[in-house]
């Protein structure tokens, strides 16, 4: 190794990994600016807020798009698109990982000693590992995706671009980006079988998160053997699909704009599936997302800003934080002093998590809808689906997108850059490492 | 006392106090929608839902309005609603007082050492004393401001009117009621110095809290006696005026239909400064509401959410609840593992409470607004304004009231009714009270 390279390689180490991982997301982001600007990745000259709202997208696996990925872009468009997703959506995976063990640490604990306990490494040289396992297990995932995708594209649109199509919407699901090369989404795929099963496959093994995946490999079927995180992470899961599918039927059975399109009950059944599923993170349409009742997308709005795991390619408050959230109203309401969950208690201090990072995230919503309603005309419903999809870098859009000025447009990109690595490591930058060194006795607050 | 008035009497102090609040306030709503629908209370004849939502946002002091109280109303019937508004306000304050004391509790420790050691009351006979001693301080600042305003009013409309406009207007005031006279509102003393002090100065002292009132009269000007609530209520009103204040001149500044209205500067500044504090609680408003830039409204449903003070007429989450969120999640950014302010630590059971209130809350007015919106046409903005004015009990309506149907006004009084007798008590109602016996091991959680 040249002198260079490892001075670079160890101020890099020194850095705090947040810090690693925004300056990587924002190196990415404009490297693939500058790709999309080529003459070679589109068939018309686009403009640089074009190229680089793009890229944000991609690279935050976000999915809003101002430019049309099937005629707008030309297959090595395409490709870039394609690396630019897998290169967002693995560098979280990773970098997640690290950031959560570094943000999770009780102070005075070693990282090292916390990797240990919680993910079983120990070493930096095992995390490259972890990153070779996972690197494994998304081209697993993605190829088998592929495959069977492939059955239903290239029968349609013949050999070469079925493949392609079905290898972009393999790695564009597993990322949980929701880019489609079509310009309807999958609306023509709404009642398929193989696209309703292998894409929501693809997106809840992806946008799951880490730490739930690797309980499962290890432990297979034995609940009680799950960490308390994983425990939360299913269950959450398990609720919220059911509630957001079936509440996704009642609310839309006849809105001839969507369901009612369809005829047969299990037509409708299926399609609100794929809703119920893909609105908390994965950004996949099957339906005209502009045509939704105002109540329906304002559950969607509540979805988008939950979001998927801890440690996926989600973003979002996360499912465990939001059961967390829960579980202490609750717990709050019954009197407990004590939090608990399937016989494991959860700290104070991680209820105090929970409350700054729902407080920074409802911040930043609401900083970003007011900074688009006071400079952009539009339905206020629809800026604020907009901005909630941004930040839980879903992808949805009730057409919004299209009318954003080049401020609107940044402060999009900001909030998908934010939602994406993340509200906490915002917090880690602005975090100075102070404790009072005096103890304060306890004051009492009036609330409520 | 006969037996029949013992035994009632006992049976009612054996209530849980939120549930003797909330059975009279129930009545109490009731027995105004009757007294509405008395012949000599409307000049016309009023429909039953129009009584019960008039009875439940006098009873609530919230403001919002279905009925023309100048010229849909009797001075009969206002003076019922002059009534039911005192009634409303000053049971709140003093049973506020009894809840909060209540709910603050710490599991085993007896509501007779909390009163002593936060209120000052060791006994039921002393919470007596407590009642005279507000009801005393709310006819002194009430006279004083109806002969405030009576120099106003009583040279425009003669002298009874007049008297009878700076009564209303008094009560309406202190009680933060909102309710006027007059069908623009306060729209036609946009820029009068006396209606622009008198008003803002009763809805203060009204709502921001028996606790910190008590606070000032006790101590003076020493800010080092007041009690940790005092502060943190008193820096979190001093810092949210004049940012409501200032945000209302930047954004409304050139609105042709608020503020440009007035030429002269010290005009617009004079409207902000009212629009400014009077959003959180009181809904008084000298401009026409629906006429705000979308921006404004926004910045205005935030301010009505967080509300005034506790132990006031005010609604909302309240200024302390809002301050320790925010402290909680510097806290949290800064590593702190202990929250404190002003040299008091605040514990994390009191952050859990904060995340409970918080939650309920959002969990309530989301309910709200889907319930409109699944079953009404309108705005989203409008729709979300006006439940986060009823859930503030606030009272400004950017006009969604009079569009509402049965069900939504059923809807409003609901949220009202919650929004007043407070989220903590409907807790209180869900709770049972049981705690854990076994103490299980901590476990760890991924959030965000
Ligand atoms: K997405
Ligand atoms: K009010």
């Amino acid at each position: 190794m040249t002198p260079l390279f490892t001075r670079a390689r160890r101020r890099l180490s020194r850095m705090p990994p947040p810090l690693v991982l925004a300056t990587l997301y924002i190196s990415l982001i404009f490297i693939g600016a500058l790709a999309f600007l080529l003459p070679f990745s589109t068939p018309r000259p686009i403009s640089f807020t074009d190229a680089l709202f793009t890229s944000a997208s991609a690279v935050t696996v976000t999915g809003l798009a101002v430019i049309d990925t099937q005629h707008d872009m030309t297959l090595a468009g395409q490709m870039i698109l394609t690396v630019l997703i897998q290169l967002g959506g693995l560098g979280l995976m990773t970098f997640a990982v690290l950031i959560l063990s570094a943000l999770g640490l009780p102070i005075g604990i070693t990282q090292r000693v916390y990797l240990r306990e919680d993910l079983n490494q120990t070493s930096l040289r095992q995390l490259g590992e972890l990153v070779r396992v996972i690197l494994k297990a998304v081209l697993l995932c993605e190829g088998v995706g592929a495959l069977l995708l492939a059955l239903v594209f290239v029968p349609e649109y013949g050999f070469w671009p079925g493949v392609w199509h079905a290898i972009f919407h393999s790695v564009s699901a597993f990322n949980n980006a929701g880019f489609s090369t079509f310009s309807e989404g999958l609306t023509g795929w709404a009642t398929d079988p193989v696209v309703n099963l292998v894409i929501p496959a693809l997106f809840i093994i992806g946008g799951i998160g880490y730490v739930v995946i690797s309980d499962i490999l290890r432990h297979r079927r034995r609940w009680r053997a799950y960490s308390l995180h994983t425990k939360l992470t299913l269950t959450g899961t398990a609720i919220l699909i059911p509630w957001a599918t079936l509440s996704f039927a009642v609310l839309e059975w006849n809105n001839p704009d969507t369901l009612a399109l369809q005829d047969a009950a299990w037509e409708r059944m299926l399609i609100s599936w794929f809703q119920g599923v893909t609105t908390r993170t994965a950004g996949f349409n099957t339906v005209d997302v502009g045509g939704l009742h105002d109540s329906t997308a304002l559950m969607f709005i509540s979805l988008m800003l939950i979001g998927g795991g801890s440690t996926s390619t989600a973003g979002g408050i996360k499912v465990s934080t939001f059961v967390v959230m829960l579980l202490a109203t609750i717990a709050f309401f019954r009197r407990q002093t004590q939090l608990s969950a399937f016989g494991r208690s959860i700290g104070l201090v991680q209820v105090l998590k929970v409350m700054a990072l729902t407080a920074i995230s409802l911040i930043l919503v609401f900083v970003g809808v007011f900074l688009l309603t006071a400079t952009h005309d539009g339905h206020f419903l629809d800026i604020s689906f907009e901005v909630a999809s941004a930040f839980g870098t879903v992808g949805l859009s009730r057409g919004y997108t299209a009318e954003l000025t080049d401020f609107g447009r940044m402060v999009i990109i900001a909030i998908m850059f934010l939602g994406r690595v993340g509200p906490l490591t915002l917090g880690f930058f602005l975090a100075t490492q102070m404790t009072p060194r005096v103890k304060y006795p306890e004051g009492q607050v009036h609330l409520g």
